[in-house]
């Protein structure tokens, strides 16, 4: 059995030991002759797989009604792997989710960095920077590439931080928040964990 | 005589009575015979102010060194109007500087609400909405507009009510941060303050 979480670009892999990532671009679903168990954001791939009768999708087997219409399948499955806690998914957008004894209490969606660079450059050329990745918050900044950054992460770190709950970070820059939310734990594989607790098989 | 705050789309007069704005596109500069005092961020409008003799330009009379290099001659004039206080000008983008016993403290750069809508939107479609104006920021959201503006304007006003000092707010969309932050006043001739400041008429 497989696991697969297919993002915009890439699909992620899991087979309970190891995980590995394709792009969407080159990948064929085709080539694969074990079952597969999925979820899926991207339209086009999604319509192929529904073709494809080793291919099965997750989604169906979420109960949506302890969510909301148009919440992505993604975040869904990152909160059916918690029960008590702040879920932090940060990739090209940043969502934050909070769930309470298993139940969803709303969440919010921020831009990753990327989407917050092209933000800034396109307020401004003077504004056009690659954020640092290094960046103090204890003190206020005095250069622009700094002063991008912290508006990038200061105001977001404060609100992560105010839910006092236990706090997941996953996606590809969980570490890069990481840094600045120690007390939180990483989990690259919290969405394969949603997606085992749906199949019932944890 | 007049001031004039000039931003990248328009020219901001006061002439200590009533205030005015013109386009940058269609104003010319030369209509105008009075002395006019000035900052301008806009690169094309600066150079052909230097050639008009009735126009003087503010930014030469700042004392650059109690700030830093690259910071904008705009938020170099609203921190010269506050003496101690947290200064938010939410244009485009917006910035929060902190002023203690006339001392720059350091600052940080926001995208603006159209700013974050676009990057919302060049992250997915499915996440291109016009940010609501109204968001109740006292519970978490279960829809997309609202998580969005959620996550345009949590963080933020969590930071910015950090500080334990006074806020002013002006800019555009200054009454729109007034609504989540009630302690604050809006003061939208803010940096013309500034500019009497620098020019020693209060």
């Amino acid at each position: 059995m497989l696991l697969c979480d297919i993002g915009n670009t890439s699909l992620h892999f899991y087979d309970l030991q190891n995980d590995y990532k394709e792009s969407v671009e080159q990948f064929d679903p085709a080539s694969i002759e074990e079952e597969v168990y999925y979820i899926c954001v991207h339209p086009k791939l999604k319509k192929r797989l529904y073709e494809l009768p080793n291919w099965h999708n997750l989604e169906e087997k979420v109960d949506r009604s302890r969510y909301y219409d148009t919440m992505g399948i993604d975040r869904i499955m990152a909160c059916e792997a918690i029960k008590n806690g702040v879920i932090v998914d940060a990739g090209s957008a940043i969502t934050v989710d909070v769930m309470q004894n298993g139940i969803f209490q709303g969440g919010f969606i921020y831009p990753g960095a990327r989407a917050f660079e092209q933000a800034f450059a396109s307020i401004s050329d003077v504004l056009a920077y690659e954020l640092p990745n290094k960046i103090d918050l204890s003190h206020l900044p005095k250069n622009t590439p700094e002063a991008l950054a912290y508006g990038f992460l200061s105001g977001l770190v404060k609100e992560i931080n105010s839910y006092d709950l236990d706090i997941v970070l996953t996606g590809g820059d969980a570490t890069l928040l990481q840094r600045h939310i120690p007390k939180s734990k990483v989990d690259r594989l919290l969405l394969f964990k949603g997606m085992l607790s749906v199949l019932g098989k944890i």
